[in-house]
């Protein structure tokens, strides 16, 4: 009895542990599809909402870490204005967390007419009272 | 006096902080120089080492995301047996971190005689019974 028992408690931590990684999953995959979206329409206000203030980013068009979400407004501040892509995807996404902190990767696609894009996209953040603040960007294009 | 003391716990917490991120940071870097100091002599031993089992990671030469150490490990047995640059150099390292998790970010500057190569990098580690495994790599190529 005492056996099942024990297997029991390991097989609801382990689907507990499960289902909480999922949410997190779901929850992370919704703050990038907002930014996303905004992106679409040329709206940099999305990302930059879910900016943490100590923000660090490397991106393809600076050769320097960006440092904080004045850094980062004034990179977006060139973006604004024109949809950057006709349509986009999330592809396999993916979240590893521990504590308070996750990892969400994924492989972006976007498209421009008949122009297709690949893009690996590894997006750190951090909860505070519930609420997800990117910590870390960091996007490379994936040569095809 | 109230004011005063709860300015020097502020202080001292603030403090406190501030030495843990900078042990962090000390703790990783060296992680980091003892894959790279393997890597310039064609050794992915220290480099596997410190992969977790569950590690993913985006590699230049990999069209997918690479998951677990066993596909880690098929990829640096091509790279394995020859030098993979003559010098290295990590710049501007810095650590972002909450509980057992940590985002080490930096510029890697590889040489081969004359040419230089500069490479962002963002490595999640996740400390486990005080010790340091690497959960997922980005290395991307800056364009010079």
């Amino acid at each position: 009895v005492k056996r099942v028992l024990l297997a029991c408690i390991v097989v609801a931590c382990l689907s507990g542990f499960q289902d909480q990684n999922s949410r997190t999953l779901q929850e992370l995959v919704a703050v990038e599809k907002a930014s996303m979206d905004g992106w679409q329409k040329g709206d940099s206000g999305p990302a930059l909402a879910v900016s943490a203030p100590d923000i660090t980013m490397f991106h393809v068009m600076t050769r320097q870490r960006l440092e904080g979400r004045s850094a980062v407004q004034a990179l977006y501040a060139g973006y604004s204005g024109r949809p950057l892509f006709d349509s986009y995807r999330i592809d396999a996404p993916k979240v590893q967390a521990s504590g308070e902190m996750a990892v969400l990767t994924y492989v972006l696609v976007t498209r421009n007419a008949e122009n297709a894009q690949k893009w690996n996209a590894t997006q750190v953040y951090q909860r505070s009272k519930g609420v997800w603040a990117l910590i870390h960007s960091h996007f490379s294009q994936i040569q095809q």
